[in-house]
């Protein structure tokens, strides 16, 4: 595995049903027609039957959007057992009506589902500066029936531009109980994922200490989500949450749990499959670009060589053409900001070495086209200056984005 | 005129030749076979009859080629004479040959107009990784024959995907003598800048001492080419130089000379000319983005936040489909850094208000895509927090760039 993940399949087992896999979470949607006729589901609820320990990370947008100051507000008291989230719009630049609306849909949550008003957060995705069709939420609260196999429709119901959903769920042994991991995320505009909205809902029936919980929401999502979207750069609306129930019955995880290192390597699994197929399905995309970086001088370097390249247009577009151009690599890895001895790196786009110690390496143009030609790409770059080490992960820049991205409001 | 300039035509007046316009410069070009079989030109060379004051500003890559690392060098002088540039190969990641080739390249120009060595410059542009063909170089160099009339010609030899030379001269007083200025840029892959490489040559025949000289270069290139490029960003082989030549006779110019704002002004206008050319000629631009914008806390988040709107693909690609959504305006103003008000900031399209205190204005639809249906499109943004101003120039995002850039190698 990329990104120094190894699982071992024995340990983790993939199941199905992703967010309402672990027990005692449920989830429900509708299509109530904000997206458009009231054909494509646009509104869904995930709950838990009793309340969680949660954290979350969020945009850090001077623009963000209502239902993102909600959650912020909300998950301060480390507590939350249902999230409300439609698509087809932000509810962002909508000013005090807009948050308004964003508490408004909490509470029609809380009245059905007979829960603390404060225990309910919500998230919005899609256009920005128009006020959310109330009406239609409400009556789509209302329409919405939960259940326990409803993880994978609440994995499309938050969909944008996404051509398919991501979700998945991880069984494990946590104090020799069976523990689950589920997740599910959706991402538009994935080519430049800095201006996309990313959500992401993770749940698990472990229980688990708040401190802990929180400090390793965030580490793994630094190396899985924040490596296709950085932290200054995020969108209006991006937001990332863990719910934990505990209903395992598990002792609570914390850092001197025995099997605190198995959580988090199913968190890190989970988080970075997620980010990684986002990347994939980047708005117009053909080919995933995993960019490992070794070698850096430290680990803040490594991240921005790797960011550097993902974010790289011309190679963006070389990668659609399947054209080992490899200069683009090196002047978008010069332009990165990290510690580089121009006569020391080497890189390698697959397994060819394209270029040796700062200089064009002697290569089979034909192997190189190769490694170019698949549908994942790997980029390697060891800067021989010290122990630093990313991946991150993006995709190739083609017509389909033009297309997709020249008339969204129409 | 944008971005704080204003032209007075009785003051300034557009002359030919470029930046053979100033009195006691000369240039010439030739097609040496480095771009194709050789009916491209691809090699040029500047010069001026005697020695000039020259000052530079170049890329801050980490990967900044062999030609940008001869010009560093050789500048700590603050003499130059002469510049040879060659377009098809970047001399980039070609190591101790690269800078062998380099000097070689600037000794051939020296024995060929009998020029101190250390008194001619180099630059290239294009492909990185591949060393210069230096035969061709040298028989290119022996063909070139100078002359006071071909700055034209020599604004056309520096050009790489540029579908057009962008050249400018001015006539003006100083002293009541008569000075020219004239400049020559060259930029592709415009449309993501900061991964383009920007050659530009300004040639003047106006006296002026080196410190104020180096002062006023730095500041006119942050208010024009680094609005299209910024420094921590820029490729591998961007340069700006200017050669002052004195030959107009006037006391040189400081900071205490009556007539040093009328050159500073004229340096600007030209600087800006220049950069916003560029940037109407990114690869497959069909339009122009200026972004102004106003009432920022300081000039620094202007800065921040005009380069964050034009650096958004998703509103490059809105612009390009004439789509007036200022969702994705917001959205990048928000992510960009600058310090924001939600309840203040306004955002125009032409004249057309979008958003008024942070929310959507309004405003009618219909004006709104007449303001995007030009081959120029000004979005501008008042932030309603201080005295912060800034311009920033851009284009829209389209099939075009796509297709110029994946397959260029080949």
């Amino acid at each position: 595995m990329v990104g120094g993940i190894f699982i071992l399949f024995d340990i983790f087992r993939e199941i199905d049903n992703c967010v309402t896999a672990p027990q005692g979470f449920r989830a429900g949607t509708t299509a109530c027609g904000i997206k458009s006729a009231g054909t494509i589901p646009d509104l869904a609820i995930l709950a838990s039957d009793v309340p969680c320990v949660a954290s979350g990370t969020f945009t850090t947008s001077s623009t963000r959007a209502a239902p993102v100051l909600v959650c912020q507000e909300r998950l301060n008291s480390g507590i939350a057992q249902a999230v409300i989230v439609n698509s087809g719009n932000a509810n962002c630049a909508t000013g005090d009506v807009g948050l308004l609306n964003a508490y408004h849909m909490t509470e029609l949550v809380a009245e059905k589902l007979h829960l603390e008003n404060e225990l309910v957060l919500c998230s919005s995705t899609g256009i920005i500066g128009r006020q959310l069709p109330m009406e239609k939420i409400e009556a789509g609260v209302a329409a919405i029936e939960l259940g326990r196999d409803k993880g994978n429709a609440f994995a499309e119901a938050i969909m944008t531009t996404d051509t398919h959903p991501k979700r998945i769920a991880l069984e494990f042994q946590i104090d020799g109980r069976t523990v689950r991991l589920g997740g599910v995320t959706k991402g538009a505009g994935m080519i430049y994922p800095n201006m996309a909205t990313m959500l992401s809902y993770l749940t698990t029936d472990a229980a688990m200490a708040y401190d802990w919980m929180k400090a390793e929401v965030k580490a793994a999502v630094d190396d899985s989500f924040n490596m296709i979207s950085m932290d200054g750069d995020m969108s209006t609306n991006d937001t990332c949450i863990l719910f934990a129930n505990g209903l395992a019955g598990n002792t609570p995880i914390d850092e001197r749990h025995p099997d605190a290192d198995m959580f988090r390597q199913a968190l890190r699994y989970v988080t970075q499959y997620l980010a990684r197929e986002m990347a994939r399905d980047g708005e117009g995309a053909t080919k995933l670009m995993i960019v490992q970086v070794s070698g850096a001088r430290n680990k803040v370097d490594a991240v921005k060589a790797a960011r550097a390249i993902t974010l790289s247009p011309l190679w963006q577009c070389a990668l659609a053409g399947g054209d080992p151009n490899w200069g683009r690599i090196a002047a978008a890895l010069g332009a990165s900001g990290c510690e580089l001895n121009q006569s020391t790196y080497d890189i390698f786009i697959g397994n060819v070495q394209v270029m040796k110690k700062g200089q064009a390496a002697e290569y089979d143009q034909g192997a190189a086209r190769q490694a170019m030609a698949g549908s994942e790409v790997t980029v390697a770059i060891d800067l021989h200056l010290g122990n630093g080490k990313a991946t991150a992960w993006g995709c190739d820049l083609t017509h389909g984005y033009i297309d997709e991205n020249t008339l969204y409001t129409r």
